[in-house]
């Protein structure tokens, strides 16, 4: 029997339209991004997904991706699991700074490198900033050393990954259809993970805001079909446009 | 330590406003229904109420009642279980009939009888009739023995209370703050168990939509205060207006 697996990003956040860095800081979904979660829910509901459970971040900005495109689904009663290791890339001192800002102040050529390396972090936020996960009390029930002040997209994907295999891939052997919504770098984990993607090749790859990203999987979680739903040159522009963010 | 309990029945859905027997159908809340749940999202968040988990039923009011009150106290994160004992008293064959035209048909006597009696169930539901729980994909994990075709008051408590100590109260003897989301019957469950109510004082007892009514306990859920939040006088008339639905 295949599996489905659909990964979706959120829609855009008030923050990828100030072009911002966002990371962990709990930026609410723009009105664009709205109509972007519905948009997606109505993709998933004409392909006629049925959801067994749900996995998502504990920020908002996927959260409410998934409650927005699972009421267009008309599946709001599905289980849904929120967990720390969906969120988003922490990106240390950068976060809430103007992305031309950061390149001015910076060089393009270090912003380059911090968005587009595989290991290299950028600036490590304190402990002792407000902003610092220790201080928040969603993360309270956790050890403060699993709890980044700036993470590179390694970082990222190693602290993913535990929850893939030990929350999702039990989903999916179940035989579950699911539903992973979560950030443009918690998501690249995932894809690295199931489509063999070299660590030069991940930092390329794009995922576009609220475009649902179906997977069907073999027993052993073998890549048989992956595909955008709805239209695929939409996907391409969309994913383009994430793309060309940094360059503004 | 006293244990904090709020709990919160679902705004205005249609049927509410089209005085509608509604039970188990899954039907969404109205204009008005999303102004009360915001409304009382913004009443938590003014109390100070940090939330640790919430607990809501399986139909899409009481869902999004929670997502938009939870959006509103800016909790979103907060893990959610739903479950169908926390679903409302069903209804049987009333489901989906207007209430006037039930009490034109069945008298005012019969339609009293089945609205405010501890323990006459409305006439059954077929198990052959498409709107029956069995279904419905979201109660396909259940034996269909325990999925009703219709309830008294009695038979809703007796359904609500395994929930209630098995998930609930564990949770509040963990000393999280715990909020249900959910239905007027299934959350008299709940008040009847708290406060010692009798069978018979029970069915008079009426919970206004969309106003958190907050409990706080002692170490044997003893109950030591209660109180809706916010206006005292506006808790009574949107009570008195939920007593009065079935006159019109």
């Amino acid at each position: 029997m295949t599996k489905t697996l659909v990964l979706l990003r959120h829609g855009q956040s008030q923050w990828n339209l100030e072009n911002r860095f966002t990371g962990w800081v709990d930026v609410d979904l723009s009105e664009q991004g709205v109509a972007e979660a519905q948009a997606a829910g109505q993709l998933m509901k004409d392909e006629g997904l049925a959801f067994d459970v749900v996995h998502t971040s504990l920020l908002k900005r996927a959260i409410r991706t998934m409650q927005l495109a699972m009421a267009e689904a008309d599946q709001l009663w599905v289980p849904v699991q929120r967990h720390w290791r969906l969120n988003e890339r922490h990106y240390g001192g950068l976060q809430g700074l103007n992305k031309a800002e950061t390149t001015a102040k910076h060089g393009e050529e270090q912003v380059l490198v911090w968005r587009r390396s595989y290991d290299t972090p950028p600036p490590e936020m304190p402990v002792s900033d407000p902003g610092h996960p220790v201080h928040d009390r969603r993360y309270q029930g956790l050890d403060a050393r699993v709890l980044p002040g700036t993470e590179s997209l390694k970082l990222t994907l190693e602290r993913v990954l535990p929850y893939w295999h030990d929350a999702i891939v039990p989903d999916l052997q179940a035989d579950k259809t699911v539903l992973v919504a979560a950030h443009g770098n918690s998501l690249r984990a995932m894809v690295k993970y199931l489509d063999g993607i070299s660590d030069d090749e991940i930092t390329g790859l794009n995922i576009p805001t609220g475009i649902p990203l179906k997977y069907t999987l073999d027993d052993d979680l073998k890549v048989i079909d992956k595909g955008y739903l709805g239209d695929a040159e939409a996907a391409k522009a969309a994913a383009e446009a994430v793309a060309n963010q940094a360059k503004a």
